[in-house]
């Protein structure tokens, strides 16, 4: 009998652990979810392994056939794999890993930060798949990005690698952004930022906003721009002339065959890609100006898939 | 008798191609150069392989001993190998290096970009030995650079990959890069335009610059800051300002274990250095505030290294 090669992408979010089961050739088997514990402890670590029994056994396949199990967190993974921060979670990574590979005897264990894993699984299997090197933006309440390099994440030596959302465009901007830093892409091309550019373009017109569900609710925006909503659009310019032009500059640094968006926003694609891709061409260095700007495939299994397929690299990287 | 290995890089300039034969450790075994004739026809590849000959003789070396020729060029290399755009040099590559693997009939040809080719020398056998991964920036009469991650330059799909020159910084910037663009960190950080900040300062304020050879003498500049002209200072505060910031962008992106300045701006980093490093951790994300920023330390040779070092993983890949 052929030998299985099985791999488990994990996708821990703040509420919960997203779960996929994959063939090596990027096959979704089965899919789960439990909600996320402390993973700090024995409870928290079960919680995780039971969840993957139950995963296993959906699809009738054994715990010794899985080479790999790749999990995407919400924190920056250095390259010597020790993680310092934490934000939204609670995670002891060599616990959790000791006790995945206790679960799985066959499978190394990969921890890849959550952005730069939805990069990684857009390659595998979404938009990226015919692509060795892309660009990966997730546009959600904050900016992400994951750079794609040869087939590999660039995580870098801190790992910030991909940290697009804290590219200081604006060095005369006042307002802060979350991480402490002043005039952050992520502050003009977040839905955050999305929300606040179009707060104030109301103010400086006089006008009253939309109803919004939120400081994040740029789906409202969104839909006042396709009412007509003049403040809603020159919100709208400004994402996308910060975002165009930070998509420019990193084509100045490691000039990937394509960009890849997604996150949340990248769903009203259609009222904005013109403007971005016209924003791109203006700041772009000439021999990149066709760099083509894509939307993500994957919505929010692009993580499951890519913790997944950093598991399979790191497999074949140790064999 | 053990075989030997070993590597040439050339260095195609505007006015010579600077010659480097090298072992496999990094070793320079010898030096030369030609002029640099028009590379398009079989007499000038002969000024280039009679060039090789001399340097193989001159180290009693055979040429069926080289397994590897490395070609710095000024001109972007993508990733098909097909070099469409030439500037200063005119070049048929794969003429030459036909006459190349005539010459060498054991040597596999490589093109690499001549600043991508800096950064790699400064890998291989400069500042950057200790590091994996580097981002090297040639401060010259215009503004280059090379983006080194795992122990490989990235190239880039077009062969933008490292153009750190054309970073579009200063999107209200009205005046034009040599390149077409507007607001490019070349525009304030490479010696041509430190010259024109300090000109623009001495007008602010009313002074005579000092007596300047040409537009790119930003030793002079270096020079009156070093004499306490408060012009030439603002001059090379927003140098610093730019590059710093661009450092901070660049960190986001590929987070490398360190930046590498060359070129012959460099040489007065005594006077910049301290004001580089504060607008750098000014404007770089939290968890790479510590990224070091040095000093290249092969000047003009980095070239030849770097086009010999690129040739040397070629022949790697490809046995």
């Amino acid at each position: 009998m052929a030998e299985k090669h099985l791999f488990i992408g994990l996708d821990v979010g703040g509420t919960s652990v997203k779960m996929g089961l994959f063939d090596k050739g990027g096959e979704l088997l089965g899919k789960g979810s439990v909600p996320t514990p402390p993973l700090i402890d024995a409870d928290g670590y079960h919680a995780v392994t039971d969840g993957i029994a139950a995963l296993l056994a959906a699809a009738s396949e054994s715990a010794d056939n899985v080479n790999g199990i790749g999990l995407a967190i919400p924190c920056p993974v250095p390259a010597d794999g020790v993680i310092r921060m934490q934000a939204n979670i609670q995670i002891n990574a060599p616990g959790l890993a000791d006790a995945l590979e206790r679960a799985c005897p066959a499978a190394a264990v990969k921890f890849e930060n959550d952005a730069n894993a939805a990069a990684m699984g857009e390659l595998w299997a979404g938009s990226g798949k015919d692509y060795q090197s892309l660009v990966f933006v997730t546009l959600g309440t904050g900016v992400g990005g994951g750079v794609v390099v040869d087939g590999h994440v660039v995580g870098g030596v801190v790992g910030a690698g991909g940290e697009i959302g804290h590219l200081c465009m604006n060095s005369d901007e006042e307002r802060t952004c979350g991480c402490g830093g002043k005039g952050h892409l992520e502050q003009y091309a977040s839905a955050t930022g999305i929300v606040a550019s179009y707060k104030a373009e109301c103010e400086q017109r006089g006008l009253e906003p939309v109803e919004l569900e939120g400081p994040s609710d740029s789906r409202s925006v969104f839909a006042a721009a396709s009412a007509g909503d003049e403040a809603a659009w020159a919100a709208i310019d400004t994402m996308c002339d910060y975002l165009g032009r930070a998509l420019a500059i990193i084509a100045c640094v490691v000039d990937p065959q394509a960009f890849v968006l997604g996150g949340g926003t990248s769903n009203s694609s259609n009222l904005f890609m013109e403007r971005l891709l016209a924003s791109y061409r203006r700041y772009a260095f000439a021999v990149s100006a066709d760099t083509p700007i894509e939307i993500a495939s994957l919505g929010n299994d692009a993580g499951i898939y890519g913790a997944a397929f950093v598991a399979l690299q790191a497999a074949e990287d140790a064999a």
